[in-house]
């Protein structure tokens, strides 16, 4: 069959092939090779990195399945990281490498080869969906004075897309706000809250921080945070929130303070090259004072020990997790890198106060160099989800998106969006990828449902946001279809006033997926293994111990697939109407051809 | 034409494409993009990541050059080491990016990104061919009485290939002996003399030396070294020691004191467990102890500063540079990783004396991390050249190498092993392909004559070690047409009693090759532009300003290749008697069709 690739060998990090992924130093790790009979590889090897140098180790006969054989091996762990990869004798050469980016009939470099680590996992809890929220948008409890800097805006005004008052435009939502929209927050299968920067700031987005003393007044303050951490927690979700180490606002008590005196310990949390005037910014924008890590003042008080303001906002009060914003620049100026001591001292510090916390990173592009363990445990997954599946998604005719940033997004087929997300995914460990941020859309982009238009094509996006390895970030208004195009335009307030804008598909299918995703070790935890990679549809399994899902995501029509019997089983799809698969008479099963469509079904084995 | 990838956008390290590959921090840096005129790109940006945050820079159109129009752009030198890539708009999906493995028609990690640095190059003589000596095996000036640890040897006797007197046996071959045949060396076209450890050692390979003090007197101590350099001076010929930071032997001064007393400065050089008897070794070899790298006094002794080992023998009296052994292991053990402070402390110390000295490392795989410019320059190049090189050219038949640590070396086609080289060598920076020790064959290995066996593709393969961009390395007796199977046996001592047992055309044929190559500086410096890549032909340019030259590798007859025309010019193979390239009434050039065979035309524009 065209595209079928359910033959080949195959390994993740996930618990059917790394039953412990999290191994001592000095124990060994077992790591197991699926071997589809029907293929032609006999032997394998894992070559492991040993203090700098390749060693190989004979895979040995582990056990059959099925229509499968596993091997495995032992593996020393000689270092805290352990990279290896498999070779494999058999094939169209006889000579081929299955590392985190797929099989290679050739050598390769390093970079994807698989890894685990003796660092500590990211908590069970980490893999609950998220659902973001940007404060100044989704909901208000009260009226309050606008501030000086604001300019004040209706609950129903348009939002202001460009120009000076677009930071300045104030709707007011507040925390409360959120608290009493938590229902409908739990409602869509959620586990995690994540909220955008809460501290006072001189602007909606609040990433130009005043303090990181205190929750914003306008947000109703410390005690609105601690009841609203209250609430989600009785509903069993975790709050998440964003911290800017990168920068600060210029309006910042510290950025002020090293303002006043050029011999204050604070001058040097900034990178002054003619004090007070001149300054490094973020994007040269003055209002965003760079920090320089090299302080160590600087470092205390911001993350690094107990009283860091990392650490202050952890616990029942607050949060249990951080996202970083723009991670992939903190700690990285000139000929200053930082960035490795800034991650893992902020771990450091998270799991100072108990192992339950999760560190998440902003990033745009390959973060692979942040995520070996010790530092950040997952990204935001623009460059190995969202950008791929936008691609494979998008219209024909591309508009431009991020900002500008790139000249157009294209339109690929399915074979080069699964290149992409395996090549990306593949610099990676399995558990930086298990605990990436999926996201089809944020505050930062387009929304989701007018990128991609077709209303299937959209129900596919949130069917793979669901289905695809990694913790999915639903951001609000999404799961209720609201649909405008530009980044700014994205910040629409939340109409909860009026249901007759909502989608009810969109929210009863948001609601069905996650709900579904909530329960599922296979979609929460589970491998990741391609069945059929074409252009216009894409199979695959989430496997773990005890469950198996089957996925299917079309974007178009396709010729009918058949597959082996063995994955026959019941629909999940719901929504979808999808029929449950059975074997026919010849042993096959064969899936739906319409598209664009997103379908999934619990299998067993069978023949 | 099958196979034919000379009409694609192409970009490389090179002088035509970054004329100055060594800005500063703060300046601009001019990157250059070739597009031949007959393929579908149009515009071009580049991709440079700034601060961590990748950034698109719109490229210009610069000049337009027979079939080629060139586009440029000026990045930003923000870091120290500037990693970029192109993005193309055209190609089959309207995207593609360009980067050091080839074009991509989907996203793709960042490890294979364009890489430039404000870090200093090697110096001009580094390019140079190399001619590796084992120094027990070379010549014999003089007969001396052996150590007590040796088991002597008259110089026709066969080599021990196992066995605990295979470190043992001992020829007696000494630097006098080299001096006495530096006239052969030169007629090679060598630049650098590159000798495996010499100093005092209980073994003919003295990897575990007993000090770093003195030249072994067995070798002829000081006053020999001085000799030998100042003979190869007269000839245009650099020397190349060989150092090993990661170990010693059990019998080193440094280590005797260690042993005698856990309280002294020596016994913090290593890892004891359990003093005296139980410390860390290098594979568990108790012979050969290795060295904790987080002892300042250890670091201060062996190579941070002018009074360290690597300092004390740089200059005319000895070396002007370098070769770490076990390069890729050193400063790594468990928990500790200190292998870029080692490579960049012995960088620093050498730029210290002079920037006219080099730094090579030894590693057989992916040695990317370690090639950044700041520490080691080069690295033996087993992964991006030889065993791809091998893989290409080996019987159909193949037989384990490498210690019998890979379970077979497969025979792969064209396509696969330009595919390994392009992956490899693309995680590494330009000047780091360019300071990459290339072979064919080392003390370490089989005799290349033994593992091809036909003598012609022994020829492509010494035509491809003096074409393909890196620094060519010779071992010594390869050039004589030595031809032993097993690591060992390939320590045989020199023939030269016996020209009869000479290989005359493979000296006549190596004569040649790095004749022309000494004086070449496409060869030397110039970029690499495939032009073929099929499974059994190989045709690219090695490009510079005023120089181009074409290459042809074969290793079967294959269907006659037409190029364009621009291709036309003279035969350099000399001893393949190709014709010269002439256009034909069409317009395009045809290639020999034979082959095992390999040919090189300096090339001129024509049409």
């Amino acid at each position: 069959m065209h595209g079928y690739v359910g033959s080949l060998p195959h390994h993740d990090g996930s618990e059917l092939y790394v039953p412990d992924p999290n191994p001592r130093l000095g124990e060994r790790v077992t790591v197991r090779l699926r071997l589809p009979k029907v293929g032609d590889v006999s032997r394998a090897w894992v070559r492991v990195i040993e203090d700098g140098e390749p060693e190989l180790i004979r895979a040995v006969h582990d056990c059959e399945d099925g229509s499968d054989v596993w091997l495995r091996a032992e593996l020393p762990v000689i270092n805290p990281v352990v990279s290896y990869r498999w070779l494999l004798d058999g094939g169209p050469h006889g000579y081929q490498w299955l590392n985190g980016a797929g099989l290679h009939p050739h050598d390769v470099p390093d970079a994807a080869d698989f890894r685990l680590s003796v660092f500590a996992p990211p908590p069970q809890w980490a893999t609950g969906t998220m659902y973001q929220i940007f404060p100044d948008r989704f909901a208000k409890s009260v009226d309050r004075p606008a501030p000086a800097w604001a300019r004040p805006a209706a609950w129903e005004d348009p939002v202001i897309g460009e120009g000076p008052d677009t930071p300045r435009q104030f709707y007011g939502g507040d925390l409360d706000g959120i608290t009493a929209h938590l229902d409908h927050i739990a409602s869509l299968g959620v586990g995690t809250l994540y909220l955008t920067p809460f501290f006072p700031a001189e602007s909606n987005h609040r990433y130009n921080a005043s303090t990181f003393a205190r929750v914003d007044p306008l947000l109703g303050g410390d005690e609105a945070m601690a009841r609203l951490a209250a609430a989600a927690r009785v509903r069993g979700i975790r709050l998440m929130g964003d911290l800017t180490t990168n920068h600060c606002g210029d309006t910042h008590e510290w950025f002020k303070a090293a303002l006043a005196d050029p011999l204050s310990p604070e001058a040097a949390f900034f990178f002054f090259k003619n004090h007070p005037h001149d300054y490094d910014a973020w994007w040269n924008l003055r209002e965003m004072p760079i920090f320089d890590h090299r302080s160590v003042e600087l470092r205390r008080r911001l993350y690094d020990g107990l009283d860091s303001v990392v650490a202050r906002w952890i616990g029942p009060h607050a949060l249990d997790a951080w996202r970083i914003d723009v991670a992939n620049m903190t700690g990285l100026h000139g000929d200053i890198d930082l960035s490795h001591e800034v991650a893992t001292t902020i771990r450091r510090t998270l799991a100072q106060i108990t192992p339950e916390t999760f560190l998440q990173a902003e990033s745009n592009h390959d973060a692979s160099r942040d995520l070996l363990g010790d530092g950040y445990q997952g990204t935001m997954n623009y460059a190995a989800f969202t950008r791929p599946l936008w691609q494979w998604l998008l219209p024909q005719q591309s508009r431009p998106y991020e900002h500008g940033k790139y000249p157009a997004l294209p339109n690929l087929p399915g074979r080069a969006i699964v290149a992409a997300m395996r090549a990306l995914s593949g610099v990676a460990p399995w558990q930086a990828t298990l605990h990436a941020m999926n996201l089809i859309g944020s505050h930062d982009t387009h929304r989701v449902a007018a990128l991609l238009g077709e209303r299937a094509r959209v129900d596919v996006a949130f069917g793979m946001l669901a289905a695809y390895p990694g913790v999915p970030m639903i951001y609000a208004g999404d799961e209720l279809g609201l649909s405008t195009f530009g980044p700014e335009y994205a910040r629409i307030p939340m109409p909860w006033a009026h249901p007759d804008r909502w989608d009810a598909h969109r929210l009863a299918h948001t609601r069905a997926l996650f709900g579904l995703r909530a329960g599922s070790p296979a979609l929460r935890r589970g491998g990741l293994r391609w069945l059929v990679i074409d252009d216009d549809v894409l199979v695959f399994l989430r496997e773990a111990p005890g469950e198996t899902i089957l996925v299917q995501a079309a974007r178009a029509a396709h010729p009918t697939l058949r597959l082996p019997a063995a994955v026959v089983g019941r629909d999940l799809s719901g929504l979808t109407g999808a029929p449950d698969l059975v074997a026919d008479a010849a042993g096959s099963v064969s899936l739906p051809d319409d598209g664009p469509a997103f379908r999934m079904w619990r299998v067993g084995r069978g023949g």
